[in-house]
């Protein structure tokens, strides 16, 4: 497999941004992926799909299977007595077990994991490698978790007692649905009361922060760097973009796209596309601007000032 | 323990938020910790306290405790001939442990952490597992780390020579006070010249990012995902909100507060608050906006026009 | 070595920053590394240097060179039969390393690094320690790598399918220069088809996070917390401020700066300094100018109407 611009004869290719066109015109492929309405312009072997993307993402799938699992624990792991290791799952070198986990069938564990006590891993997960989950976590079925991910870590909770701050123990869990992507270095934190939830099918990408008692729908992906403040719950099927922040104590309902370094700061109760990010300027004209808008006030005052003249010119 | 809305009989919840008096008047929970003021709405027996949130904290700290110590040192651990571990203190699997460490009384270092030479672990820390402190970094009595947090990495120093960088050794350290909190994957550099300082009680949620010689006062506490750039100052009891981007060299007084997605780019001699966030928008709309702002330059121009005119008008 | 200002007799310090030249005329160093224009100000021995950063960092490094090597694997680490690790190579405890993976003449690979099946490290490449480095990643001579790092996980790649995420398999790697810095818990995705590409001389600071297929020119240096979106092109010598967002698909050329919190939307053609981040106002400031700008169309329709009616007027 290769990308469109790049393809050598022997290699399958796709095409789903209508934007590379050109490229598929001068493509040396020996085949490629896409939609009726660019077949014609195909100058090689073409498969048609309905959805080129997803075709593709099938064909690398065969391609490119994960590697096969080497059932059994490795000699380096240290295992505690009480856990349970499914007899087809893999356990790699130098992994940490403790007490009362369950490790399900062709479950994946990979090296220097770490699984804190009364974890819970269901049949075909994936742990890539350098994975902490904590205190009884559970995952469900052929989830992924990528290195260094933390799910479970306590909530950031602490009540203000005369000028210090006092931790308040953080005693739910988290619930990983099944189908579930976890992106490298980020982080869900177990629910203060009661679990942190992500659903079925959730994706989230690298850096992100899901704090506690965040309830994320079905389907919803996050890309990187998005941060989630606690007891927030996302809806269904939506797709956040890269950097976004959400504050607590929220609610986005089912199908809401949010563009990337947005702030979400109320409720959002109805399905859409929301922004709040500035493109960027060369810097003097962006002072220029800043220096205006802080200003505005003014520049309003000056506008009703205008108006209440031409009134009286008007007379 | 459970939250107001969802507790059963034989738990006890507590309520600080008032938004939740409606919970209140249907709880199920055997007993509520509440203030004064709300009192008298309790359908079941209540505990007036103060502060209703602290006194949570302290019963669940009461009725949750950390698992109790295992003093010892786990044989899969690798530790430096030339460290001292206290002899109350617990140091698990795989475990690293440098040159001329020191881990005092009751300190746990969880499985997979990782302490370079010379670090220096007051009485009664806990690392909680896959944690990395760098090099002659010293925590304070009884302070938490969560998984994934780096302590004392390099800063980010380099001299730019002839369009390449030259690196500057950091050849400070990190002085981590008391009771601080570090959250998970949260990384604070070491000093470039002159040491990193975060003083007692301050609290560090997770994926922050702490540059070289910054200074946090006492009981300071920061959202998940800020960032502070080299050499900047907080106060004491500063609450910084989630993704708050501080710019370097410059310096916060005490107790001032920051709202998330703020950027501080100047110094804040003021206690008070402060904030530069932008609250979402329909899509749609937000580009109008922008298109607008990104014109105000010209709205400015006609409004001046006007003045100019009007004032020939009315002459 | 010391900062200028709490510099001891005995130490050498240096002065790049102009505005400390009250501090100069007050040190207690026993010698100050500047440049002409100050020399004169120095009350103690000066090295007068065209470029006192670089002078400095040059002497640091003479001061504190990194801990020379140890030769030899160490025996807890975990290293696979078919991996070649040079003699004059270190690898740290509780490492683990993958299949047919090349360590190089003089490298360090830190205790608890994973490298998986292939990895290729060049000469006095420097892992320090809980470094990831993923499947078939070649790393460039005399790299850097800092702790819980992440270089080659898989992008965030997946096709949607009737409402559901189908993942795409990630089958391209990372090429990563050399003299690269790595920041502590950056990652860095593998390509999706193709690498991923760091170019030589790059400086990555912490928490940074790098999509997939993006590319990375030459003596290019991000700030921490910066996220680039798959397949973005940065060119040569940039300056990336910290958590600065830079969109997926779009390039920008040799010698841009971009300052801190900037989103980078559409691609940036002509070189110079860009920005779009809102500098803080006291809370109460901020919601009014808000609260205007979200209704400026309202004020531009108001300067519309007045310009009308003073035609009118006026006529």
């Amino acid at each position: 497999m290769a990308p469109i611009g790049a393809a050598e004869p022997g290699s399958i290719t796709f095409l789903a941004n209508p934007k590379l066109l050109l490229e598929l015109r001068q493509t040396r492929a020996t085949a490629v992926v896409l939609s009726a309405a660019t077949a014609d312009e195909s100058p090689v072997a073409a498969l048609v799909a309905v959805n080129p993307h997803a075709t593709y993402a099938r064909i690398a799938t065969e391609l490119y299977p994960p590697a096969p699992l080497a059932p059994g624990v490795h000699p380096s792991a240290v295992v505690a007595a009480s856990a349970r290791i499914d007899a087809t799952a893999q356990v790699g070198a130098n992994a940490v077990i403790g007490e009362q986990v369950v490790v399900g069938a062709r479950a994946y564990v990979g090296p220097a994991c770490l699984l804190e006590d009364g974890v819970n891993l269901a049949a075909d997960v994936r742990l890539i490698g350098r994975v902490t989950v904590c205190q009884a976590v559970r995952i469900g079925e052929r989830s992924v978790v990528h290195p260094g991910a933390v799910v479970g870590s306590d909530g950031f909770g602490f009540a203000n007692d005369r000028g210090a701050w006092l931790k308040v123990p953080q005693v739910g869990s988290v619930q990983v649905g099944a189908d579930v992507e976890i992106g490298s270095n980020t982080t869900i934190d177990r629910g203060a009361i009661g679990d942190t939830v992500i659903e079925d099918g959730v994706k989230l990408d690298n850096q992100i922060q899901i704090g506690h008692n965040v309830h994320i729908g079905a389907h919803t992906a996050l890309a990187a760097c998005v941060g989630v403040s606690g007891s927030a719950t996302i809806g269904k099927r939506c797709m956040i973009g890269g950097a976004v922040g959400i504050v607590g104590h929220l609610s986005i309902c089912d199908d809401v796209a949010v563009t990337g370094l947005t702030m979400v700061s109320s409720s959002i109760t109805e399905p859409g596309m929301y922004s709040s990010g500035w493109p960027a300027e060369p810097t003097g004209d962006w002072r220029r601007i800043v220096a205006r808008v802080k200003r505005i006030e003014r520049l309003v005052e000056r506008v009703s000032k205008l108006e209440a003249r031409q009134k009286e010119l008007g007379n």
